[in-house]
């Protein structure tokens, strides 16, 4: 198992150039190339050992990245191949809504929506499957997935995970789909900032009843997936009053709509349109004008309201009890991770097996035309994301396996679910980072063949494009990764608003350094196994590769902390924040690398067949190269590297795509996307290849 | 005007450090600020001075940005207002072609497109007018702009340009919309590689007529843009074969569709259905079976066939006379780049706009909420886009005045087209990718808002999409670049095939360095107007600043050139290319940052207006310093900046984008997209603003 998140290294200052030497990676004997001219450069790296049978380690290297619910995986695949569950381009988005919505009833057939809920609500309690098996529809179409993540995973998820026995019912209704619902959160005025809301649900004693309501056009409920037609019910979040005082933001279920689909009295439902994608998804606005509800369709598993109307909650902190009520909802934004990256290696997996199967160009001793994945160009531009996509994988499968141990009462650690928050932030915004870039890339590399719908890819782009942003803005998230860093899991800390954060923080700063080791150990372990000694620096080895991007991670959050107290006591508290923003930011990220780093090493470790874990360590080099090499300045400007280290990483990441290069299919068959589902023309069409 | 695309300056061999501080930009009274604890850092550098009037000083630099044909621009912005150019996102793409096709047929009576033609072809011969009034429409909607680019542009410039008096009256037709074309040139199976077209034209001295034939199905005709619908005639590429003999690709005249729409005998359209964006664009394919055209349908500018078969050409060199023929096309390739820059320019109006009425969470202080353009993070990721839209700008005003005085016989000087013709391929990079990259930010930073359509970004970014593909492939033609500058425009190179570029390229590059001089000249007016001294090496001086461009750029092609030769000798020559690939794209991306820089320099020079001048310099010290951090890593590991410079490029930035920040409205104005085409609802909309 990987570090927790929670751990970090006390970092050498800036001394650590001396002992890391860039050796290109193994295997050892190949050759030494030199960038430039005088150089004694030769021909061709040392090639991969090719596999004894393909096949078989490719299906190895799958069996790895499909991780612990592999079994819901291969369940899934069949169901893909079904025409029924494809998007269709051409279905103008009320078509496009309404066919989702009967792909939704169909996958409700599929016993996948249960695994998400406990047994007495009728479910089957596999939140790991769950989110898995949900993940595996991104394969078919983003839009089927936001609907069906829309309606059991944060519909069902806040009624599942905020509501009482009271709700039982409504949770029954809503997998069956005999409910459909919507997560009402995210307003025209306030997105990020969820504790600004301003709907309100103002206690009325007299009826015993909320009173929902909309005060200012800024506080319409916005960009809500199905809010625009099919919801019949909201999950609203609103301010909840009562006896005059406001008790913070708390979950309400709202009926928006009658059986007609009409709006209710009250209930003003608008709509957002077209989107740059997911056309199948119903994206609506809601206005409530003095809406009442009875008192029992509060969400009241962390707080509640008497008939009277006196206020009580377990959690007595009102800031500790809004983040243990926003943090049920990370399952949302683990899904989200989890389809970004799912759809980044459908974009991979067509482009790949494009580049393999399309020419350009005479080779001129041949005269043969060249396959465009034989160009060193093209290589660099998509090797390296398949390589991020398989850390991405190992990354998310760890990621859900810990949800699952948390949400089922396996994992009781006190801050477990915290350092779950965290990661799953910072998971988030790699995984939707990778997406979008890997995604256009794959576009681009395809040429105008890409840029046709029926290859798939720009379809693929559209959709994803918005998941940088919902579930959590990744500016946003990297923030709140950093920020936890920084104050290094104090709880007090994380309850303060911003003012308190920030002379926190600067009080924190001398301190922030910690001896807490997960990270260590895993890199000791690397040592013990492979005989490695740090101190030789070779920076083939996984230990010091660990030990760069730990690091590079300690370093920055520790100057980031400096920086913050040195301002804090001249400038009023945003002004030292947001001069140290960059900063902090660079923190988070590099806080994330290390993160899929350990997942990546981890998930090799556990990979039995030698053949398949020796391509495997390949990639991952590859993962570790081009990522030092996009972060090279910054490791040569904090003396981690020498400026010889860094050409060497260059040279490193193009002998690295030059022996995964005859792989290639491997690669993509270890992506684990089923051929039926990749649904992209060119794949099939002679017409685009050569003539002759 | 900035120094030719065919110079050189002869770069200092690593020695650079040395000599170059990279103090702060000026004013030189700002604050030092330090990155980590300990460094005085004091609060707020250094505020731009204000202008005394904003509107003023926007108009001055709208103005200078507008560039030569800034009549033009504003002959066309009223047009701009009318509802009737807008885009329509909601029609299918049926509606939307017939849509665009009304468009066209009334942009037709603004006088734009005759601007692009000969006077005794019924045009008004004012090149550089034709493709800056297109350009404007690209404000309007890009499926209008494509539509009219390849009617006007790419087919009327074909039959222009390679066509002779006797297709006279076919450029009067296609001017008025009497006949609609298309361009055919791409073939399913080749898209960059021109020249290895399979269409083939053959000539049968019988009937006097050339026989058109699509022989495989790679060679079908594809990405056609008319070819789906509305063309009835194509400008076909297509290998010339008389008397048994192959001639290479020429440019023939095929009539594909009668007065009904319907597929004359032989020929094949199909439809390439829907894409990333550009809805409005039929785009479709053609394959053809042995169709009869007349001989007189051969565009004859360069060859023609004679009554009985007899080739003849006044150039005598096949190579040549391809190069010659595709040469003549430049005007598609220089629109594309300004299109996609004014792309960008409308995203960027949009974002910057929304980030200063936005507000999300509180200042601590204040207990107001923040303007998102107020967070160093948001003014990061937008102003410096912002920068290189203004150097982009210059660039493309540059590029056009270019194209002009060749293309209206003012300029013969020898060699002149051909500098046009790499500036041209390198500014269609630079503008492409730029849109790619700045209308993706813009979109981020927007939130959930910049993924409605209503907003407009996400149609901005789907429609640009294509761009770094059309026209000319992004890396292909950064290859192009860079061959163009190791064999320094030797002509005989350039008609070498592949095998013999690369063995020339080896022979050259130890004479790779010439003494040619524009740069140098450049730098050293730069010198004398401001009494700089090279020496000094001050980084916030643009003699220095440009130095540092001119040197990567040149130790990139001499270091390029040197490790093909010391290659070439031991290998095949493709793998020799290949090796050094990314070298080689490297050393063309360098060239076309410098070329920009000396625009933006050369763009300010011609500013009167004091204040208006000083924001500009501020703006272009961003887009220096943006730039350089960006390549940090490159210069430091090359010697040509110290750690320490590094660090405070990267502080510079963070100083650049304070001081500009409170001028955003006038940068907004500057870049010169009239606020009614904008068409994003949020700006508008005071819901998504703050309630209270």
């Amino acid at each position: 198992m990987a570090s927790d998140g929670d751990t970090r290294t006390v970092g050498k200052a800036a001394t650590a150039e001396q002992v890391v030497t860039a050796e290109p990676p193994r295997p050892a004997e190949q050759a030494e190339t030199g960038e430039v001219a005088g150089a004694a450069e030769q021909a061709g790296a040392a090639e991969q050992a090719a596999p004894a049978d393909p096949a078989v380690t490719a299906a190895h290297l799958r069996e790895a990245l499909d991780g612990p619910w592999r079994d819901v995986r291969d369940q899934a695949r069949p169901h893909l191949a079904d025409e029924r569950l494809a998007g269709d381009s051409y279905l103008d988005y009320r078509a496009a809504r309404a066919r989702v919505l009967d792909q939704m009833r169909l996958v409700s057939t599929f016993g996948l929506a249960e695994r998400g809920f406990q047994r007495e609500h009728g479910g089957t309690a596999d939140p790991g499957g769950a989110v898995t098996g949900l993940e595996m529809l991104a394969y078919a179409d983003l839009s089927l997935w936001v609907k069906c993540g829309v309606q059991w995973g944060l519909f069902g998820g806040a009624v599942e995970n905020l509501g009482t026995e009271r709700h039982a019912e409504v949770v029954r209704q809503l997998i069956s789909l005999d409910l459909l619902g919507c997560f009402a959160m995210t307003e025209s005025g306030h997105g990020s900032d969820v504790a600004n809301l301003e709907t309100t649900a103002t206690y009325d004693p007299a009826t015993r009843e909320f009173v929902v309501h909309s005060p200012t056009e800024s506080s319409r409920k916005d960009y809500i997936g199905g809010a625009a037609q099919h919801a019949r019910m909201a999950a609203v979040f609103a301010q909840l009053i009562t006896g005059g005082e406001g008790k913070g933001v708390h979950c309400f279920l709202v009926p928006i709509r009658d059986a007609d689909g009409g709006d209710l009295p009250g209930v003003t439902t608008g709509d957002c349109g077209l989107k740059g994608g997911l056309p199948g998804v119903d994206n609506g606005r809601i206005l409530f004008d003095h809406v009442r509800i009875p008192r029992e369709n509060l969400l009241n598993r962390y707080a509640d309201v008497d008939p009277d109307g006196t206020y009580s909650s377990e959690i007595d902190n009102p800031s500790r009890r809004f983040f243990t009520t926003l943090g049920t909802l990370v399952r949302g934004r683990i899904s989200v991770g989890g389809a970004a990256a799912a759809g980044a290696r459908v974009a991979l997996s067509i482009a790949l097996r494009y580049a393999d199967q399309r020419r350009q160009f005479d080779d001129p001793d041949t005269g043969e035309e060249v396959l465009l994945l034989d160009y060193r160009s093209h290589q660099r531009r998509l090797l390296p994301h398949v390589a991020r996509a398989f850390a991405l994988s190992f990354a998310q499968n760890d990621l859900v396996r810990r949800m699952h141990l948390i949400q089922t009462g396996q994992d009781l650690a006190q801050g477990a679910q915290r350092a779950l928050e965290k990661r799953a932030a910072g998971l988030k915004v790699a995984q939707t980072r990778h997406a979008t870039r890997a995604i256009q890339e794959c576009r681009e590399a395809c040429g105008g063949a890409g840029y046709l719908t029926e290859n798939r890819l720009v379809t693929l782009k559209a959709d994803t494009d918005v998941f940088t942003t919902f579930e959590g803005d990744n500016v946003v998230l990297t923030q709140l990764v950093a920020k936890d860093l920084l104050t290094s899991y104090s709880d007090e800390v994380r309850d303060l608003d911003a003012l308190g954060w920030v002379r926190f923080a600067a009080t924190m700063a001398r301190d922030v350094v910690r001896e807490s080791s997960g990270v260590r150990q895993l890199i000791q372990r690397l040592r013990d196994r492979t005989g490695d000694s740090l101190d030789e620096g070779d920076l083939s080895r996984r230990a010091v590769q660990l030990q760069l991007f730990a690091d590079r991670e300690d370093y920055l959050v520790r100057t980031a902390a400096h920086r913050l107290r040195a301002r804090a006591k001249e400038t009023n508290p945003f002004e030292a924040f947001n001069n140290a923003q960059d900063h902090i930011l660079l923190a988070g990220e590099a806080h994330i690398e290390r993160l899929t780093l350990e997942a990546f090493i981890e998930g090799i470790a556990d990979i039995q067949d030698e053949e398949a874990r020796t391509l495997a360590e390949t990639v991952c080099d590859l993962y570790v190269y081009s990522t030092l090499e996009q972060n090279q300045a910054w490791f040569i400007m904090h003396r981690f590297m020498s400026v010889d280290r860094a050409k060497q990483v260059r040279r490193g990441v193009n002998e690295l795509v030059d022996r995964l290069r005859p792989h290639s299919r491997i690669l993509v068959e270890a992506m684990g996307v089923p051929e039926e589902s990749l649904r992209s023309a060119m794949l099939n069409d002679a017409s685009v290849h050569q003539g002759q």
